[in-house]
């Protein structure tokens, strides 16, 4: 039934870097994978996606996001990840569930339990087999993807969440870290202070072990 | 406290029109009005709007859907209806909750306790203090709508639920005359097969009846 790969962490964490290194480590071994992200993987999610990161929408409250979120989700699920999993591939997905508890719970203020509540009405929470988590300062995250940003002209479409406060981060990172807390069996968590090499490293045998234990031949 | 208008029908039922007219009406007597409609009244909402209504998102889910209108209600509330109810205004919106019911509840088979629940988690439940309900058969109704996107050319562009079946707007207009059963004191049932004039009429009398009660004078 496939394997659910998911990467988490704060903005400029490195993880994006590490997904595309993931993608050719599988693929140089003939493994059937997909690589996607949140909100975004349909065409209506990443349309969503835009609405949601779009620094022009500096008003947007926290329970639209909550909704906007999980709609991209429910499409995001329904029409590629279950069926991907369906069909024997490896999903490897840019943040998911895990990243709405963090951003919106213990970012912004929303109730765990209102989210978890909306997880399980519209979700019937699929759970990642396994989620790679990149821990980091804020100030590295943050000072990382602003100046990749800067590069990519970026400020303007998708910056919305690097604009906000320190603090904000910084309750984001703690979230996810109280969330790996919660489930040590499914997280593994990434000192993303090391090298790319380094991290990509502890990845690959984070992964590989996890395709052994559901019986691929690695 | 203001006074909450909601006008609501199928396709094509002349509900735009009506709220045209009343605004007119109402505003001939100095009275402080807001008109707006749903999806849509604020800037992230007619984003959302524009997701929800176009025509190549044939793919879209009914849930994706229920949280895509229910993100935009949120800020909608939030940011408009609410604050202008505060400020003493009547508001007069195309469209609310029981478009929601309607349309992806009755229409798309999404269980209505679903749709209850979300209200009552996202919403804090705003009930209209009279809505309007445009009653008309379902041909009629999507003639006219078919005829009006043409000479607009919308039909790529907001046209996605007139291209729905005949089935699908009969099951939406008995959802509607369920929930008028259901709260007889809240909705006002019009026959939308009459004069545009006739129906203005019925429209202002009931709308001066609820004014004075409300104790505004008119």
């Amino acid at each position: 039934m496939g394997l659910f790969i998911v990467f988490e962490g704060i903005e400029g964490c490195g993880k994006t870097t590490q997904i595309e290194l993931l993608g050719r480590y599988l693929a140089g071994k003939k493994l059937p994978i997909v690589i996607t992200r949140e909100p975004g993987g349909t065409p209506v999610s990443e349309e969503i996606r835009k609405i949601f990161l779009h620094s022009v929408n500096r008003d947007i409250l926290p329970l639209t996001e909550l909704l906007l979120v999980t709609a991209a989700r429910v499409q995001h699920v329904d029409q590629l990840i279950r069926p991907a999993l369906h069909d024997d591939k490896i999903v490897v997905c840019d943040r998911f569930c895990d990243a709405t508890v963090a951003y919106q719970g213990y970012g912004e203020g929303i109730p765990l339990a209102l989210i978890f509540k909306s997880q399980e009405l519209f979700l019937d929470y699929l759970r990642p087999d396994i989620t790679m988590l990149f821990d980091c300062p804020v100030e590295v995250g943050l000072s990382r993807s602003r100046s990749r940003n800067k590069a990519e002209g970026l400020e303007l479409a998708e910056g919305r969440f690097e604009e906000k406060t320190v603090q904000f981060h910084e309750k984001v990172r703690g979230g996810y870290l109280d969330l790996a807390k919660r489930e040590p069996e499914r997280f593994t968590i990434v000192d993303a202070q090391q090298s790319i090499e380094a991290i990509h490293e502890q990845v690959c045998l984070a992964i590989d072990a996890k395709l052994k234990e559901k019986g691929y031949a690695v």
